[in-house]
């Protein structure tokens, strides 16, 4: 009888080709949870997460289930995922769920975080985690952005994914923007988001502040919906995903 | 005319062979440093340090001071520094100082700050700047043992360098444990550490903390001046050198 099971994972995704398994490499997150959940298993084991997340982005709280048979306890199967898994993935929790939970399936909702530093002088400990702008940026301006990006809208031109079938339509309950030092720190809460969409948004965000373009030209960006309109892709490594909701 | 700089370094010691330039490897941060000020002056630059720090041990405020010709302004220097140094080593602040000021011997006192985990789920972020330990640590007993430490001491048993005839008399002025969430932060204050004394310091309170040996041997430890009575030497990678204090 299979048990079913659900686990927060932590990564860095510094030296990951990103979430997803991929036949050419087998440096991926799922690749290497896989595999070792397939050698404790003793047969195949698929892990789905909640989403994928690109190379280079880091997760504090990405949500992974799978099924096992194995009847070791839970505690067990946790203490053997981080004796195995490489330093830079971690499990933080997991616990038995109903048999019904999908980590993607049912997810309602995200937090991802973006973090950037304005400042010409390096934070040497944070160089992985942060991007660095040494150009001013106009605080105000950006929050005028950022509230014309809240709500529902259709974000095709915030998403690399071309001609894709599915709706495009996304609802971003709240962006915020924290000063912390020398660091600004924006979290982006929504629904859900399109491939690409937050470092999009993120880049967007910050040609505003930048005075590269105006925050209102955002509405007729939305309106649009067109990809070369939109903002530049923000680096990877700024970006981490916080928190998966469900129901 | 030569002018005289002071400047505070910051590095991530996990991928060098310590402080000190050593003529087996470059791969040393006063070897780094020296190599960069030596291409910009042109000729031989020697940087000193406030004091070495061994390999994996990490900084968050080492001084520096060295001496130029160059006539750089100290923006440009600084800038020069940030731009050629490997990403993990940085400069935070440098001015001109005067003539006489020198890193290393007009240092008057040292904070030092070790993190211990004390938890068995990694915390990936943090992985190369704690020491982990799953078992239980007994607090109340490592602070007993950190006040039999603080004071003015022969710290000779607390040093891996033998039959040195300089002055093994350091001064403690405070050691400190604060707590966050499931870390444990230890501070150490004094006038001067000796070789590796830090790291033996901090091992031996992790014993008493885990009920190896008891916060009252100390004071016969700091009496019998023997090595071989202290505790283990703690990981590097848990150590940071914080601040540097001159009259």
């Amino acid at each position: 009888m299979k048990k079913n099971y659900r686990a927060i994972l932590q990564y860095e995704g510094t030296s990951y080709q990103g979430w997803q398994k991929q036949t050419s490499t087998d440096n991926t997150i799922q690749g290497k949870l896989e595999k070792l959940l397939s050698t404790l298993e003793g047969k195949p084991v698929e892990v789905h997460s909640s989403g994928r997340t690109d190379a280079g982005v880091h997760a504090y709280g990405q949500v992974i289930s799978f099924l096992l048979e194995c009847d070791k306890t839970e505690k067990e199967i946790m203490d053997y995922m981080n004796q195995y898994l490489p330093m830079d993935i971690g499990v933080i929790s997991l616990v038995q769920a109903g048999d019904r939970f999908h980590a993607r399936l049912n997810a309602t909702g995200k937090i991802y975080r973006y973090r950037v530093l304005n400042s010409s002088i390096p934070h040497i400990f944070d160089r992985r985690y942060v991007h660095q702008i040494e150009e001013p940026l106009d605080k105000e301006a950006m929050k005028k952005a950022m509230g014309y990006l809240e709500g529902t809208h259709d974000f095709k031109a915030f998403t690399s994914k071309k001609n894709s079938k599915k709706s495009t339509i996304r609802t971003i309950h709240q962006i915020e923007m924290e000063e912390k030092g020398e660091e600004l720190i924006f979290t982006f809460y929504g629904d859900g988001f399109l491939y690409h969409m937050v470092r999009i948004l993120m880049g967007t965000i910050l040609e505003v502040g930048l005075h590269q373009r105006e925050a209102e030209s955002i509405p007729l960006l939305l309106e649009e919906k067109e990809r070369s309109l939109a903002g530049f892709l923000a680096p990877a490594k700024g970006l981490a995903l916080m928190k998966v909701f469900y129901d």
